[in-house]
């Protein structure tokens, strides 16, 4: 069956991109024992010190909506939403056909 | 050390994403086993069914780079460049800090 995906950015306000970077890797440890998630990548570009990804699969949507709800991870939400400037860039919803290296 | 990533966006000329997108898992396994490949993950997204992402982890730009070398993966490049509808979005290069799911 096939995973969903996600590819999003964050973008801190000045000054605030390793703040938020590492309250995302707190996020993935979290999320990493969550129910059907496969993946949870947190990365920078060069191109933009502020500027965070993650890239997620997970078994269904449903699993992912799921994490969201979790205390935890909701608290780390509540955590880094006052450092973002703007909405987040969601990016499409993928369907995962296949591929090296997920679990 | 920081792992490198990439996640880009190739678009097929119309009705060839399916055939695209088989290509590029076929791709996904010759690469499964080059040298520092962590993840090389395929994915199509609804809304544009000509369309075929790919999300890379790799454990140096230079691995990634070597593999593109690789016989069995030049000829399967040359095989998706006609079916291509322009040039591939490349997106940014990842500084992949960490996370849950990347061996």
């Amino acid at each position: 069956m096939h995973k969903y995906g996600l590819h999003g950015k964050l973008t801190a306000t000045a000054g605030n991109g390793e703040k938020l970077a590492s309250i995302l890797l707190e996020a993935a440890e979290r999320v990493s024992t969550a129910k059907g998630c496969r993946l949870y990548m947190v990365s920078k570009d060069h191109s933009n010190p502020d500027a965070v990804w993650i890239t997620e699969a997970w078994d269904s949507k449903e699993a992912h909506d799921n994490s969201l709800q979790a205390a935890g991870v909701r608290e780390l939400i509540a955590q880094a939403m006052p450092l973002l400037d703007g909405r987040p860039e969601k990016g499409p919803e993928l369907e995962i056909l296949g591929g090296a290296g997920i679990g």
